[in-house]
Parts: structure tokens; sequence; C-alpha cells
């Protein structure tokens, strides 16, 4: 037991680079280029023309898709300060995709070694858990929550306006530091 | 959002007879019976001969382990009648076993299709619940977990007299619904 804060961190979109992915595999499928200025306000699947749509939405449930994923700028060395303050627990919605469980735990592992397995959390509904703040770019996940949200920046969440803001881990740090 | 008290449930020794897999594949590798007498107050590894403690360590982390395990008697009717008066949460540490987590997600699938994926979660410490209940057989599962804690009877946990000991699945329709 500890009397540190409890700090819950999505993966998709917050450490690890999901847009990314899609960018690469729209263009090896449709030779076509996925700029991220298309993606505001919007996933992925509705930037593209409607007869690529389907590709698109079957992507996160193809083998791979969440393999060696690129990491999202400074959230690494920022979570390495934050693990020291907070007890830090990474929160992904990987229920959705169940081929992507084993390659989010091995990138877990690869790239956030200073977290501990028994702090990662994969489920659905993020109402369940039992913590102080929620870093997520998705708003939907802070419905139920009982923490404080924290919106990570992505293009497709910038009509939101419900949650506080934050455009990277560099004021992460600066807010929670 | 819903004003139902929330309920989360662990898989193995609760939902899922992994002892009869130990049972199993001991008998397959080793010729022997191991029975459940046996296994009161200790790990499964434990109950076996020195020779063998390794290889039964290493069994739930072999590709399988948790596929096809028999359900505990009851379970899927109390929890189906539980499913309308709680929210019901599926909680299990596989992340200590990442070969299991398709098996886990592929079993309660398949036995239990009242409950959705999102309320499927797959963790580590289990203090990051947010849930009002946690029926469970591990005693350390309720350490920093905010809500009641039932422990549910297993050989191992013989021992353990701090927790409301629930014996079966009647029972515990008995005492939540």
């Amino acid at each position: 037991m500890t009397n540190k804060k409890r700090l819950a961190v999505d993966m998709d979109e917050v450490i690890a680079d999901s847009i990314a992915r899609f960018q690469e595999w729209y263009g090896r499928d449709f030779q076509l280029e996925l700029s991220r200025e298309s993606l505001r306000g919007r996933p992925a699947a509705d930037a593209v023309a409607p007869e690529h749509q389907a590709a698109l939405r079957e992507y996160p449930n193809a083998e791979g898709f969440f393999r060696d994923l690129p990491i999202i700028a400074d959230s690494q060395e920022v979570l390495f300060e934050l693990s020291k303050k907070y007890e830090l627990f990474i929160a992904t919605a990987a229920m959705e995709f169940p081929n992507s469980f084993v390659d989010k735990y091995n990138w877990l592992q690869q790239h956030f070694p200073f977290i501990h397995w028994r702090n990662f959390v994969f489920c659905g509904d993020k109402s369940i858990l039992n913590a102080d703040f929620l870093i997520d770019d998705n708003a939907y996940n802070f419905d139920g929550f009982h923490g404080e949200g924290l919106l990570f920046d992505a293009p497709h969440n910038a009509h939101e306006t419900r949650y506080r803001r934050v455009h990277s881990w560099r004021e992460v740090g600066e807010i929670l530091l």
C-alpha cells in the first residue's frame, strides 16, 4: 500500500502511435496518403474514401497492427519521472481487439520496462479503474471514471471540449510533476 | 451509467477449474495423482515431490493450460442471475501468464456469453478495480481493494480466516441475490 496518487495511462495515441500504422498500411494497400490533418474530428476509417473504409476498420483486428508501434514523443522520459511520484498503471481497451493482447504486452515490456506487468490493465470499460487520474485520447473513457480525466490531444478528438486537454507529454509533466 | 452495484469476479478456481488441469497434466507427465486434499493450504507446486515442482510451476505458462477448463459448479446459472442485479465484471490476474490471454478471452466468450467483453479485465494488481464486491480465491487480491471481498473456497486458501468465505456459487447467490 502507498499514499501515492494513482495515475492510469492509455496506450494508443497516448504512448503508442497507432496513427502511424494506419498511415503505413493505408499506403501499402491503396498507395494513398492518410494525413494527420484529414483525421481531425473523426476516426481513421471515416477519413478515407467509402470503398476503403471497411479495410481500415479491420486493420486493428489484423495480426501485427499493434506490433512495433512508434512511441509518442517524450512519453518514456516523462512517465519514468511520473513513476516515482505516482502509482502508475497502463490501461488499454485491448478487449476490443483480442489479437492485440500479446503485442501490447510485449510492446510495454520493451519500451516501458520500469512499469511492472502487475500495473498493466487490459479492459473494455474504463470506468472499472480505481485511479485518481486517467490520461486518454477518447473522451468516452472518462464516462463513469471517478478521478480526473486529462484528454491527450489527438486528431480525432479535436472537437472535444468537455475535458482538460493536454497537448504533449512535456505538458503532462508540467501539470503532474 | 447505472445505479447497480458492481461485482467483480475472478476466473481461476472461482469460475474456471484450473485444479483439474493441474491434475490432468500431472497425471500425464508423472503418472501420479494430485488429490484436492493434498492441495490444502498451499499452491499446487508445493504439494508434489521436490523434483516435480519446477514442472508444475511452469504449467500455467504453457500453451493451452487455460484452454477448455471445466466450469466451476453453478457459476453460469448464478452469474446469469447476478448479471441482472449487478454490473458484472470478470477480473483475472492474466498478466502473470501472457500466454493465457486469448484462451481466457475465448473461454469467457464461450461459457459466459451474457457478459460483454467490455466487462472483462485482465490485470495484475486487483486494487485497480473500482467495484463494490470482489469474489476471489486469493486473499492477497483483497489488499487495497476498496469494496468487500468474498473469499471463494479453494484448497489452497483453506487456512485463510481474514475474509468472509463462500463455499459455492449457490451460497454466493444466497448472499448477493
